[in-house]
């Protein structure tokens, strides 16, 4: 590829993404895209404002990206919470390291390689790519040393800011754990594997178990049950709604209250555990052996403070290590509850398992890769499909199918590939959503690694590419070769993949459809309010770090990407900051679980930049060179372990110190009543299946927070205790059913809305 | 190698087996090698019997291995402790497994390879060695089922008994926690990286820290001081010593009460800390500011109850993991001072360093090695020396040359491993004995399979080894082809190495040349008390994983190998038993974590046997016999990863329920008055210095325990009393010189004896 194919395709990406960011500003602007565009305002007010026509809703502008670039940190983190902090301080840091990389290449680096090789150029229009890369310098040349130069420098600047980052971020995780009010998962842990014993339940082992050994700290547990009984009641409840629902079209319609009793109208009452009413003064053990089965060995068990709950989840319980298995419980909103059942015992076959099913499905993808890179080649295109010669020979068309369509389908089947590893690392057995979505991120990110850099930079078929990686001294001499002469593909991928998925991201192409499907075609009149969505951290986090991959190994071997990815990361800047602050909604979150991943990723990708560079230094037959940068591996390793000792702990434990004195902080200012009984409420697994029966709707009156959940109880309390004498038979029904669950402490079941969407799966 | 050569190397070995093993039963019957043979009786009891001349003494008898035979586990659990237990089934099932092995693969393997090929046979003993080996079957045959068989049952019988002894092990570490009188490691944490404050001491800093955060179970602590003060202290005391020396050489002699008191002669009174008398009133806060300088950033912190010791050493304590770094305090015995002043923050270093240096020792090794292994190739040796030729022609110099010599000198060169990998663990900063001790056992360990297993396979040039490695998908069909060319040379390795490393383990030849010397050269009259070894478990225990390694690769290759390495088990079985009796003092233990590293290496050894098997069965062309092995290396992973996951964490964290439990039984049996006290003075630095400075002594009298020192104590403590008044003037300035060290509990400095022996290396 010469300079103007790079340019054709720039230019094609250049006016595909203007078209599309315009678009974006017109349609965001429409009152009928509230719900796609504003989605994080729109499920707290789900109000459609008609406003009149204006010739100004159709003009294209581009205050967005200012609002967007004039947001603070601390309305992000508001937003978005700690991980949407974090993924910004991945494209920040991506931005600042490529500006000091662009500036010491292409002032350094790109003059010594276009003047490399005493050779008359052409003029710049149809110069090749190539001689741009690091390829046309000659060997032994004593310029080398610039792009040595240029490796130190950008490999300090990296260690300098990566150091800072990983502080920074330590500092929020702990500013999140200490600023929250008292966040229930902190009084909370998992215990699984849960002995079996025949004369008792397993609930009365829990309770045994943890009054015997935390006498002065615990404070109650909520057992786990079986899905299938949960899945049950979930049917019960849709039959439910579906008698119910007749009736109230028929009579109350909307928010209009019982003409009965002035309450609202079909609102079930609530009961909570403990409270006077409906209070269930049976336990567990007095019930029926069917009801003791549904139980699984695993509970949430409550403590009095914080420090009590990290001991516990810290220390090693019993002498078999399979048994009272202890974590820190996720969140409340963050457990997943179906992946709980699943006997600990299992776990660890399970991730095996699932680990091999991912390392078999990058192998077996492999194959469509290597077509896809075939594509780039005229030759090998001319024989798979000799039709096409024709064709070929008009040159724009040649550029188009061989700089811009292989990227294309690349980035198509890529598109399959985060479902499937959601789906491997949901079958892995993670408790916590936000576990899965980095079990997830973590294989996306192998995957990408292996799929698009290292299959395409070795473009031979499957069996060379595998035997390239046994004999592993050759590896970094084989990509010395290789990728200078990959550059010209890298570049238009990061043309094509980068720019165009940011357009994408920000045009929400799904969403829209549905949503004007919805509107226009269906004419609903109701709003869509299932659309909220999670940051999809484990695509995009992936993909940003690709780009970081592409930016660093390709930094002093052909300078020329680094301007394009300077473009796509500022744009990804803009993009992901105003996406944050009005699409995505923050359920849960890891609390920048993630940095380590990007972190480890970095560190990786700088040390196979050094590596790369120690290779192409020896070939170019200057061995000082070569040596000189081989100290700057041992000391890019050496910072990685520094930083793992000094930082990681706190990513995967608590520090006891902050949760001590936190502790001190609450009992001074005395612990709020009832908070306890607000604890087990938390955790109550029937009500998160019920939430999201009606998980749209929560969101659209009262936000994705605790207090929704008690300004629906108490307005439903109310309403049921009035109406229950007048839908006596229902109320028995609901009885019976509740009397089911033993350890039942909420049930919101609101009297409109559409039912049993399975919401779940979009909100992951 | 033909098999009259393997039976003139093994008539050698037996000989030479045969007439060591009546040696030493000589000579252990000799009143005069007491200290040699019964050391562990001796320290204790260190009168020498002359009994009267009796010719039974000079006539050899095997009395010893009946007595060794019926000794029972709780007698070697008494005298060794548990990681002597470890060390015996170590022993115990490589013979089990063994028996196993050497009966299928006799019966079964060794008749299938004999008659592999269609071949006259020669008589017996000038059939060449490789007959016996799977070389002779011949490609394709059906009769490697018989293999694959054998290896079945090898893998899966090796899986059971793996599987029983990591139960029994994890049992019987956890019946040491248990069974033992309150232990004071157990009540203890050390702490590291204590951050350093301007305005005050670490000693306040920790005071501080605890008596924050765990004001209800905090007892005390005892800081850790500079080496270089103690090391002042050790030579004031020596000074000191020297000078009165010459009055007690003058006026009291031996044990005799002093005339002017009658108490025992210029013994030093023992100061405690917390006592009447001599306690010194000063906090440390008062001290003069150098000796603040004094103190490192570590100390032991002792708690009230063991699961406060366990949650603070389990718990992450600060948000900087950097500091206030905690762990259970090894044993007191096992406490390794020197190594307590290594600021935290260069441990990470220090480890990745000491992994470096190991690692180029490794490689560096490979040139001798590759020079022993010429040794058995005649057609080498002759290039390299061509005056032997004419010797070589002699078949009994030939065989002595190329069967025996390259193990004798490859042995020779291995005993200057243990020693260095010893002091790379001590660079490593390890903080216990014990663990220094697993740490270098697990470097000889691998030292020993590259040195020993993986370079005599390749006996080729350092550079051709290393490329065999770098391809590895390769390195299975190498090793498939050169092992069973090179079972011959590692049949008399097993014969050489084995049984006369086991020859030489019993006769002790060191401390047996040492005491002749001492008695019978320099006629000293004092008993030597400085031979009191602890078991050397890092070079014992690589030595028996490298014959199990070598029984399982060789099992199925060449059979032939089994009886022998059989015969060395129990002969080991045998000769462990009674050195573990008599010989070794146990004056620290890990409780038992070296078994997790005996398994992981078993589970290697097996899984690289089937590799091996794998690839040998896909060299003969039988790729349905090759495929129907794979399954194994997946159940020997997936078996081992269930060990780690069932038993591992038991060797790493002590389960909290077996410790409140014992605090428990503890406290309803009421705790003895002034334990905390004595777990200060268990922590002692100082006591340890001059515990080193006079070892031999200490164990002389009392035996290495505890009860020593109340006895030395109490004893000296009367008779300073009695005698300050009489030696006013050195009084005087052991009061100025104990006033230097503010924790200082005990200190037992003794009259008599050799002073300033570097013991503490010896008895590593």
């Amino acid at each position: 590829m010469d300079i103007s194919g790079l340019l054709t395709s720039a230019g094609i990406n250049i006016s595909i993404c203007a078209v599309l960011f315009s678009l974006y500003s017109v349609l965001r602007k429409q009152p009928s895209n509230a719900s796609v565009y504003f989605t994080r305002r729109f499920i707290s007010e789900p109000v459609r404002h008609d406003d009149p026509f204006d010739i100004y809703r159709f003009v294209p502008s581009a205050g967005w990206l200012m609002r967007a670039w004039k947001a603070t940190d601390e309305e992000l983190l508001e937003a978005g919470g700690v991980d949407a902090v974090v993924f910004m301080r991945i494209v920040v840091f991506s931005l600042r390291i490529f500006i000091i990389a662009t500036v010491v290449c292409i002032s350094l680096v790109l003059p010594v390689n276009y003047y490399g090789r005493d050779m008359q150029h052409k003029s710049l229009r149809v110069e090749p790519y190539d001689v741009f890369t690091i390829g046309n310098v000659h060997e032994g040349s004593k310029m080398l040393w610039a792009h040595c130069f240029a490796l130190y420098v950008i490999s300090f600047s990296a260690f300098v800011l990566l150091y800072l980052e990983y502080k920074s971020i330590t500092k929020m995780r702990l500013a999140h754990i200490t600023g929250s009010h008292p966040n229930p998962s902190h009084f909370t842990i998992l215990v699984r594997g849960i002995p079996w014993s025949q004369d008792r339940s397993y609930s009365k082992s829990v309770e045994s178990f943890f009054s015997t050994y935390y006498p002065n700290t615990y404070v109650a547990h909520q057992m786990v049950y079986r899905p299938s009984t949960v899945h049950k009641l979930k049917k019960d409840a849709e039959k439910m709604y579906r008698m119910l629902r007749p009736i109230e079209t028929e009579y109350v319609r909307g928010d209009k209250p019982c003409y009965l009793c002035g309450g609202n109208a079909h609102t079930f009452k609530v009961i909570r555990h403990g409270e006077d009413g409906f209070r269930s003064q049976t336990t567990i053990d007095e019930l029926h052996p069917t009801q003791i089965e549904k139980e699984c060995p695993a509970a949430f068990v409550f403590f009095k403070n914080r420090y009590a709950a990290v001991v516990a989840a810290q220390v090693l319980q019993s002498s078999n290590p399979m048994l009272w298995v202890t974590q820190l419980a996720p969140e409340p909103h963050d457990v997943y509850w179906s992946n709980l059942s699943i006997p600990y015992k299992q776990v660890w076959v399970r991730k095996i398992s699932s680990l091999l099913c991912a390392l078999a499905f990058v192998f077996v993808f492999c194959l469509p890769v290597t077509f896809v890179q075939g594509l780039t080649r005229p030759d090998v295109l001319t024989v798979w499909f000799p039709q096409v010669k024709g064709l070929l020979k008009n040159p724009f068309i040649n550029r188009v199918v061989t700089g811009y369509l292989p990227s294309v389908v690349l980035i198509s089947l890529m598109y399959t590939v985060p479902p499937i590893m959601m789906l491997l690392s949901k079958i892995e057995g993670n408790v916590s959503r936000s576990e899965r979505k980095r079990s997830a991120c973590i294989k996306v990110l192998n995957f990408t690694i292996w799929n698009v850099f290292f299959v395409n930079v070795f473009s031979g078929s499957f069996i060379e590419q595998v035997s390239v990686f046994s004999k592993l001294q050759e590896l970094p001499f084989q990509l010395a070769k290789q990728m200078p002469d990959q550059a010209a593909f890298f570049t238009t991928y990061v043309l094509s993949s980068g720019w165009a998925s940011l357009a994408c991201e920000l045009i929400q192409l799904y969403n829209l459809v549905y949503n004007f499907i919805l509107k226009f075609i269906l004419r609903s009149k109701e709003e869509p309010t299932n659309m909220a969505l999670t940051f999809p951290h484990h695509t995009e986090i992936p993909r940003m770090l690709l780009f970081g991959l592409l930016g660093f190994t390709f930094a002093i071997l052909a300078p020329l990407i680094l301007p394009f990815l300077l473009i796509y990361f500022s744009l990804a800047f803009l993009v992901y900051r105003n996406q944050l602050l009005h699409v995505y909604v923050t359920r849960y979150e890891s609390a920048g679980l993630f940095w380590p991943v990007v972190h480890n990723t970095t560190i990786f990708s700088l040390v196979l930049t050094q590596v790369i560079a120690v290779a192409v230094f020896a070939l170019k037959l200057s061995p000082v060179v070569s040596g000189a940068t081989i100290p700057l591996i041992v000391f890019s390793l050496l910072f990685n372990e520094y930083c793992r000792k000094r930082f990681s702990q706190v990513f995967r434990r608590n520090p006891a110190q902050v949760l001590i004195e936190m502790d001190r902080r609450d009992e001074q200012m005395g612990r709020e009543e009832g908070f306890y009984n607000q604890l087990r409420s938390e955790y109550c697994q029937l009500a998160y299946i019920t939430r999201d029966l009606t998980i749209s709707e929560d969101f659209s009156r009262a936000g994705p927070n605790r207090q929704h959940e008690d300004v629906v109880e108490n307005s439903l309390k109310q309403g049921m205790h009035a109406c229950s004498e007048s839908f006596e038979p229902i109320t028995d029904l609901i009885e019976y059913w509740l009397s089911n669950f033993q350890e039942l402490s909420i049930l919101s079941y609101r009297n409109s809305g559409r039912s049993g969407t399975d919401s779940p799966e979009t909100c992951v």
